[in-house]
């Protein structure tokens, strides 16, 4: 399968300097990506800003906020068989951007938000019949009701629930669910193998 | 002397996992200390989130957000002779930090941003006489400009004024100003260079 992969975060910027963003660092996408290399898939990966490297030989499309995340996915869509949304996508954006760096006497005291791009709907609502999708829910309460709560919402194939305690770290608990209910707990297993059970999972599942 | 760097930026969170941030690399505060152990003075640096290693066999104390910075330099400042404020702090915070990761359809559509605590001020309130301190001014205008408004406003003794550009990059052009005008005028240079003018200027001119 042709499979492509978010990662890392987005960055949302008040202006040229300063922006909203999280501690993604990309590991879960980039553990994707070999692990659909290993399972002899084809990946690709559209990277928000991180530091660390991705896995060689995997095509890589760099871009900084959801918008442009969400632009590289729905070009990138038609070539591929399934998406994986490991990035940790910003849910809003300031309204507006400033030019420059404004001067702390200058700086508001509130700051407007505007949703970003839902990617996983913009996805479902262009994908072909048959195309596979995978989202990820963050979710610091129960992973189950989140998991099934965005199955419900985003009218995707699997979720995949962890805490936010994952981000930025190797070792994490997750649940993969699909439209059925739960498929798989993994508890506190570094990401390659977490990434390996996602990626078997889409290819068993795919027609 | 014994020279305290700040390095890196600060994170202010909106709940556990977004937050308000800049792209800070920590390269400059890393050029610095390493700058300072080459000219025989004793540097350590409290340091924000990055991915880069400090220099080794420089003490590092790691902060998150400007009010733990502001913290960790004003307890660091009785033990040393000078401070050069090379992090890039947030000068806004979110006033509320929400527990856990609050869901998009409960995102607010504003948010509401209070001042961080001014460490140039705070650190200048505090110090003893003769302790040297070196502020950076950020500006995306004029360069001189912004380093007068500064010297002028944090009654400090050396602003380093440089471009949005020089986040994160390595070449840069920096300008440094004492109290009685431009003293040096840094074009596209390493930021290893521009730290090495910065210490040998604060070690020529200290008491």
């Amino acid at each position: 399968m042709r499979i492509l992969i978010t990662a890392g975060p987005t960055r949302e910027h008040l202006d040229d300097v300063r922006f909203l963003s999280n501690a993604s660092s990309g590991r879960m996408g980039f553990a994707l990506a070999a692990a659909a290399r290993a399972e002899g898939h084809s990946p690709s990966l559209i990277l928000g800003p991180v530091d660390l490297p991705p896995p060689p030989d995997v095509p890589v499309t760099r871009v900084t906020s959801a918008q442009e995340m969400h632009d590289a996915v729905l070009a990138a869509l038609p070539a591929h068989d399934a998406l994986v949304m490991a990035a940790a996508v910003a849910d809003y954006r300031p309204k507006q951007r400033a030019k420059g760096k404004p001067r702390r006497s200058a700086g508001p005291p509130t700051l407007e938000l505007v949703p970003t791009p839902d990617i996983l709907a913009a996805a479902r609502a262009v994908a072909r019949p048959g195309f596979v999708i995978v989202g990820f829910a963050l979710e610091a309460g129960d992973l189950g009701e989140g998991a099934r709560r965005k199955l419900a919402e985003k009218r995707v194939d699997w979720i995949v629930a962890d805490a936010p305690a994952a981000i930025g770290v190797d070792v994490t608990t997750a649940e993969i669910h699909g439209r059925s209910g739960l498929v798989m707990r993994l508890d506190r297993k570094p990401k390659a193998d977490i990434a390996l059970a996602i990626i078997r999972q889409l290819g068993a599942t795919a027609v």
